[in-house]
This record gives structure tokens, C-alpha cells and sequence, in this order.
């Protein structure tokens, strides 16, 4: 995917700030050590630790009802995309295919977050812009100043 | 729709049990005062506030993603029903239709939570099966029991 390269998800931080917790997922490169911190809230931090444990309850959560409703529909996850930071925020979108074509047909915004959790959910691949090429930091660094 | 009755979400409540805080969202019907109070998770309990309020973030959140995929997909909802009653939890369905033909097409199984959130964002009509009729209760036994 040009201009894009694909990450995948390192780990799942959570950071102690006083008494209160915030949490980062941190997204590598397949080929070094570098890592892009995406800061995230607790339900979708607890979100992403079950879908990376592989973790599922009797009933769907929010995030298996939006997978199932994609199924239901005959729509599958392409790659999910993280594109732009605006304001310290950065901005996602979900790509969605056909299922009968076998095409990219939906582009759907989203936060990283929710992209994140569907994307472990259907094993599809999670691309980051180059243009988000500065915001990437080596993993020691990030642990260094943020220690869990 | 046959065997079922339409309800709306008439509350929702905070319930202290020592330090633990349970949520309950109460549905009632038009015609009498009886409620269904349904308990839910606090993730849930805040979309239901912020959907109840018209609360939008500048960023979509789990729910939205769901309706924004919804929406771009040519789908919309139909209504929700809340249809049985599981060891203790409610299950429910979210019932899509086709925008081209009008027509309901799909039927999804749901947590109640995640059901009436969507209801409520949707403006969709929530129903809730008349096998449960016993799990009404009159709104102040309600409060009696649990007060805010």
C-alpha cells in the first residue's frame, strides 16, 4: 500500500500518572525497533487486551457485534489505516470489502482504537501513514519515559 | 409486531453496593408505569447517557463506527427486540433492513446494552418480547429497592 507501512501491535502499556492510569498501545515496524505510542481509553484498552488474549465472553461486546453484523452482511475487513494526527488525535479508517467482488468498496473514519480491536479480531493488517514517519519512537525511549 | 411490546428508555440508574456501582437502564411501557430494568456495564451505561443526552465527541465512538458503517453500507435498523431471558441475561436483536427494498433482511444477535444504544442513536424503536412480562416491575418497587 504506497505511502503506507504496515505495524502490527507490539504490546499494550498502562501508564500511572498520579492516580490516574492512561493507556498506549504501541505499534512496530515489521523490520526495526521503533514504535508509534497511540494513546487510548480504558474500555478500548480493555478492548484490544482481550482481543490480543484472544478473550471472548458468552455474550458479543460492542466490538464482536460490529464484526458480526459485517459477516451478517457479507462485508469483510480489507486493512484498517491510520492516517493523520489533528490536534494529538491521531485518525483512522476502516476499509471494507465486497465479500461477492472481492473489492475495496467503504472507507468508514474511525479512532485507531476501534480499528485496532476490529483489526485483531479479523486478522487484517494495520497500515500507518509515512507521514506519521516522526511520530514513531524507539521502544526503549518509550519505556524509558513512561515507565508501566 | 406480534408477542411483543414496544418500551422506551424511561431512566437510567446508578445503584451503590458498597463500592461497587451497578447500572441499570429501565425501560417502560406507554401504557402503564411497570418498568424492565436491565442491568449493564459502565462502558455501556455512558453510551446510553451520552446517546440519551445527544452527547457527540469531534470523534466516532464504538457506537458510531457501528452506525456510520451501517449508514454506508445502504442498511439501516429496523428496530431492536429484547427477546429472552438467559441465565439471568437479557439477550436481544438488532433487526437490519435493506434501504433498497424497505425490507428487514437481518437479524442480529446483541447484547441489550449495545441494542438500545443504537436504538437510541438510530431513532429505532426498542420492543421487548411478552414472554417477559414477568420481569416488569412497578417503577417505585424499583426505586424502593434501589435507591440512587
Amino acid at each position: 500500500m504506497e505511502g503506507y507501512e504496515e505495524v502490527f501491535v507490539d504490546g499494550l502499556y498502562r501508564i500511572q500518572n498520579g492516580r490516574d492510569y492512561y493507556y498506549a498501545v504501541l505499534l512496530r515496524k515489521h523490520d526495526d525497533d521503533k514504535v508509534l505510542p497511540v494513546f487510548i481509553g480504558a474500555p478500548e484498552a480493555m478492548a484490544i487486551q482481550m482481543a490480543l488474549n484472544n478473550i471472548r465472553f458468552k455474550r458479543p461486546l460492542t466490538h464482536d457485534l460490529l464484526v458480526s453484523v459485517l459477516d451478517s452482511l457479507g462485508v469483510s475487513v480489507s486493512k484498517v489505516t491510520i492516517d493523520a494526527v489533528i490536534e494529538g488525535i491521531y485518525t483512522a479508517t476502516l476499509v471494507l470489502k465486497d465479500e461477492n467482488t472481492n473489492k475495496e468498496k467503504w472507507y468508514i473514519d474511525a479512532r485507531p482504537s476501534d480499528s485496532i480491536v476490529i483489526a485483531l479480531k479479523t486478522n487484517s493488517p494495520i497500515y500507518v501513514s509515512m507521514k506519521l514517519e516522526n511520530h514513531f519512537v524507539p521502544k526503549e525511549i518509550f519505556l524509558e519515559d513512561f515507565e508501566e
